[in-house]
């Protein structure tokens, strides 16, 4: 594209990407979204044999002119592609891209989904579409034999013609590859198919693995290290697709159920950190071991690995002490994003296969609040996001594309069930939706495992088996919602003792009354101490956005996310009146899942992802709880239900009302069905 | 150097680089030496505490001016540079370059042994100094302490802090290093010293090692694989002196003698060639104990590694199977020089310490033949120069800065004693020197391990326990000379029967006849058939030097250098006489001894000769003397004894002379004394 263009070439657009360029006719359409810059994928490199560059041609208004038939505008198929359409099924409107040429004005779509293995691909929970640019890619070439005029070495022709045919500058090799090249050359008779890796920072590019002849499909893994959680995907590299999926408990619960607890093992015993690496690597391969058997696939075709965590996980699983992050100032051993081969964590993959782990914003805001935010991407809007992922502690990132500020606020362990007296992890048997009857006080509640309410028939079959064990984090939030809502609780967080005389559920104990949300053994009840608990873990996540608000210099936010799976069980309704999280349109606030888990995958298939999180996070300012003053202020403020107003003299009428309509409507809203894959998600919990 | 240079400002001439400029006064001469280019060793950043960055400061004439006193045009020692002086030492004239400033015109002169810790450095036998430029560096720096504001990890600010103070441009570090971090930089108490890798050709620097405090030493490897023996420096990377040598048999000998013989062992056996890649591994870290024990150095404080060998030596170390290169078309698997971590060749070095391969020439012309042309250096200088290394395969190189064209020439094992009836490879009780009185046709000779000849008093006290064994490599070549020199073999080398009246030395073997060389047991002959074995290899050797000389157009070379044991033993005037080399000026022709290991020594001391060699080994012209028809037709002319005159039709009377001196004279001269380093290493042998 040095010389400037003719206007008399025909103009082709492609989509998604909306880049757009003159050709002249006879351009290959894998020519003309190279120079563009547009990713199309190609393993064989314009031979038409692996179908990767498929690509539809639209019909309809381009510019100012009307395509009428797209058809006239693009080359008919030639043999070769005939004879791959024959060979391999091309779906209808697909073409290869490396055939096809440009004939007349042309919109080009680039389907992120050139299925060649149907049989591997299935239907993902989350569709998100990535679009792709991995960092590993497949690269057929056919290398020229060994000449004794040119005593070029087997790697370094195979280096020569990779560079010639795929425009690679400079090529390195991976040692352990030296001494299979030449049997594989042979093999393949000389046509052989590199995995090439090409960090997004590097001039060079560097061969990781080789095979004979044409190979066609290669996978990658993206996995979330929660504490309690791993969760993994096996993606193809080449299609984007979901394979399989697989999660797991973390093996490290045995030594300690919270992080801080984990780090106090580590403290505690000398071999603790190794036993803590070394469960978690191996539950991992473990996993690997799963989707690859769900997925059809060898573990040796796995050659790109994503990782994320907190920054506690992030270092055990690096094999890094995290005493430091025990204690002020939480220092991280490595912030930056961490590149290095699987093989040096012995993960067993390819033996070429690349780990890459997002960096981390700050002591208690590790890769995997990075990877949400690539996910959602607050960095890419001009709106105004809050995204808030609530553990132990809560990790608020808050921001546009102007400015992102982030920080984790010490909401304890409350939400997740913890510190209350009947309160479980979510779990088969913990409840987790609550209804109080305004007039009667009388409570139905949900559990997790079935479909029904308390009072619907058949509820006690349906929970025989899990039984009713305890209340869990969305259980907890909804149930303090319903008592303030029916007046049982003051705005102040004082359960009324004065209501005993309406209902037997409201009970004295010692000096104060709790709430009995269930008679029957196990009797659960709502404590003074639990709704105390909450209180302060509201106020907490709500002093730490409030914070966040004013460093952004605001009064609301346009969308609030709720990341991780906390965030996907409450009801935002509940959050809203609990005061959880600032005023907000109700229809832009949602849970957005493992966004973790798909910030993950976005860093899996497309390196430049790599990049725009790691200036992201560079830019990100880290704001620190602690070293700030006002946030005492604000937490004070918000430990009322749902908070004193006063900190917010200016809610606009616009905000107040759905507000109103939600105090007003609080309870009667259904809460929404959970897909299937959230459950099969919980059941694997 | 952005600003055009102010020309009333002092001028300084760096030696021996001859770099100069102009700098104001109170510049420190290390920033002048930065400035210009000039490599100064510092490890300490300008604190005057590492004490590498020495120069001295010369009287005497610069450009037009005569500087009457140097004193005058630096800055006297300051408090910190005394300091310096009184704790470690500092030579008279020599000073802290970081300290002191430039006051006037300045002549520069920055020493290549800078010697911190002299009680390890002792005198090496090869004791060229090489100019310092090392890809692996010690860095001090004071990292700042963690800051909950601005929550970079440790690792990120210690890269902050070397990219601000050192001026790299991009930064890794090494997986293994990440677990260490934390714990080295509070032991320092944030001060520490990283060793940072930087690639010729990479943008990114790699740290690869990190210490507490101020690290002010490091080690690097070079190493020479020989088929016979393996030879091995540990060199200072911070001074460039050869801290320990030592050399050892190489094992894969019981695998096979040669190297041919190693590759039929690989091809007959299925674990043939882990076997001997185990043997050559293990063998190479037992040098590293033996050099690190001499030394007083730790395993882990050395940080590069520079390994050259031929071909088959280079594949089996890097455990890629030779069997390609054991027929034609000789398929290298890998020619490019080979960059990877010591570790992953399990060799036990510092855990991030680098190995660095030459590339190799062609599929018979190795890393070790590069090595010894980086050593040499034809491609540096404008004479013609042919570099001579003979094995079972003589390596040659012939070339300047023009144009560098190498061969590999089938002499066979005969210069190595094998294929001779008497013959023996060179060992205590090897015939290494011949003289045949012109007259009564007795000889005398002398035997590896003394210094007397065979008719000398003592002579058999002297070799009582090594004996007399055979005839090794140089032994055969000047008995050959001789014999010719003495009319017993005819130009067409045959030995004379009719001379068997004369001396009772000639006698009849079956139809031909041969010379007793020593009666005694074990009786020495030489036979018909060793003069024929010697003429078939002088004249393979002759006629591929002849295919070079022709390749590039000339009658005669300015400089023969002959590399490798056979070459540090045989004597040029024999090797003149017998033909083996062409006509050159007596005392252009040198024996350069291990020239492999000082190639290898100047890749591991400056990254810039990896740089070159590997240019110059992409430039130079491989010859295959199996393809070029003119090979066969030299080789018929080489075989008479000199050379038949009929190729050399130009002889000048300039070279000619020099050579009827030599026959004239042939014998009389003394064979240079070896020096005592050269005997010790025949003694290792």
């Amino acid at each position: 594209m040095n010389a400037p263009p003719n206007m008399s070439d025909p103009l082709v657009l492609f989509m998604p990407s909306g880049k757009r360029g003159r050709f002249p006719k006879g351009t290959t359409v894998l020519d003309a979204a190279r120079q563009l810059g547009v990713y199309v994928e190609s393993v064989c490199g314009g031979r038409a044999t692996c179908g990767r560059c498929q690509i539809e041609v639209q019909e309809g208004h381009f510019a100012k002119h009307k395509i009428s038939s797209a058809k006239e505008h693009i080359s008919s198929p030639g043999p070769r592609e005939a004879r791959y359409a024959e060979k391999r099924e091309l779906l209808p409107g697909r073409r290869l891209s490396c055939s096809a040429t440009i004939e007349g004005d042309l919109v080009v779509d680039v389907p992120q989904d050139a299925i060649i293995n149907a049989q591997v691909v299935r239907k993902d929970a989350d569709s998100r579409v990535i679009e792709r640019h991995p960092a590993v890619n497949l690269r057929y070439v056919e290398v020229p034999e060994p000449d004794m005029h040119h005593p070029l070495g087997d790697v370094d022709r195979l280096k020569v013609q990779l560079q010639k045919d795929w425009g690679y500058d400079r090529l390195e090799v991976e040692l352990h590859l030296l001494p299979e090249v030449q049997k594989i050359l042979r093999e393949g008779e000389w046509a052989v198919t590199a995995a090439v890796h090409h960090d997004q920072d590097e001039d060079a590019a560097r061969i990781i693995a080789l095979w004979p002849g044409l190979k066609n499909e290669a996978y990658g893994l993206a996995c979330d290290i929660g504490s309690t959680t791993i969760a993994m995907h096996l993606v193809s590299l080449l299609s984007g697709r979901v394979v399989a999926s697989a999660g797991a408990s973390n093996p490290q619960i045995r030594f300690g159920e919270d992080l801080m607890s984990r780090v106090s093992y580590v403290m505690m015993n000398p071999d603790g950190r190794q036993a803590m690496t070394k469960a978690v690597r191996l539950e991992i391969s473990k996993l690997v071991d799963r989707v690859a058997t769900e997925g059809g696939v060898e573990r040796a075709d796995i050659l790109d690995a994503v990782f994320v965590g907190n920054p506690i996980m992030h270092h055990l699983f690096l094999g890094i002490d995290p005493t430091e992050l025990g204690g002020a100032p939480f220092a991280l051993a490595v912030s930056g994003a961490v590149k290095a081969r699987t093989d040096d964590l012995r993960l067993a993959l390819n033996p070429g296969a690349r780990l890459y782990m997002l960096p981390c914003i700050a002591g208690h805001v590790g890769a995997d609040a990075a990877a949400v935010t690539l996910s959602e991407g607050p960095h890419r809007q001009d709106r105004m996001m809050l995204i808030v992922d609530v553990g132990t502690n809560a990790e608020i990132v808050l921001g546009n594309r102007q400015r992102v500020v982030a920080a984790s606020s010490p909401t304890g362990p409350a939400f997740e069930g913890a510190e209350i007296s009947s309160g479980q992890r979510a779990a088969p048997g913990a409840i987790e939706r609550v209804r109080i009857d305004r007039a009667t006080l009388e409570p139905r509640f949900r559990v997790i495992g079935s479909e029904l309410w308390s009072d619907d028939p058949g509820f006690a079959e349906a929970v025989a088996t899990t039984g009713v064990t305890g209340i869990c984090g969305s259980g907890i939030i909804e149930v303090v919602a319903e008592m303030y809502l029916c007046g049982l609780i003051s705005e102040d967080g004082v359960i009324d003792g004065a209501l005993a005389a309406r209902s037997p559920r409201i009970i004295e104990q010692g000096r104060t009354f709790s709430y009995v949300l269930r008679e029957e053994e196990p009797r659960i009840t709502v404590t003074q101490n639990d709704v105390r608990a909450i209180q302060l873990a509201k106020a907490a996540l709500y002093a730490g956005t409030r914070l966040l608000m004013e460093k952004q210099g605001i009064e609301t936010v346009d969308v609030i996310r709720f990341a991780g799976a906390f965030g996907s069980f409450i009801d935002p309704t509940y959050a809203m009146v609990l005061g959880l999280i600032p005023d907000c349109e109700l229809e832009n606030v949602s849970a957005v899942g493992n966004a973790a888990g798909t910030g993950a995958r976005m860093a899996l298939l497309n390196r430049n992802h790599r990049r725009e999180i790691e200036e992201t996070v560079r830019r990100i300012e880290k704001i620190e709880t602690a070293l700030e003053p006002k946030f005492q202020e604000h937490f004070v403020h918000a430990m009322a239900l749902p908070n004193k107003v006063d900190p917010f003299p200016k809610l606009s009428r616009q905000v107040e009302l759905p507000r109103r309509k939600v105090l007003a409507e609080g309870g009667t809203q259904a809460p929404r069905r959970r897909s299937r894959e959230e459950r099969e998600a919980r059941r694997r919990r």
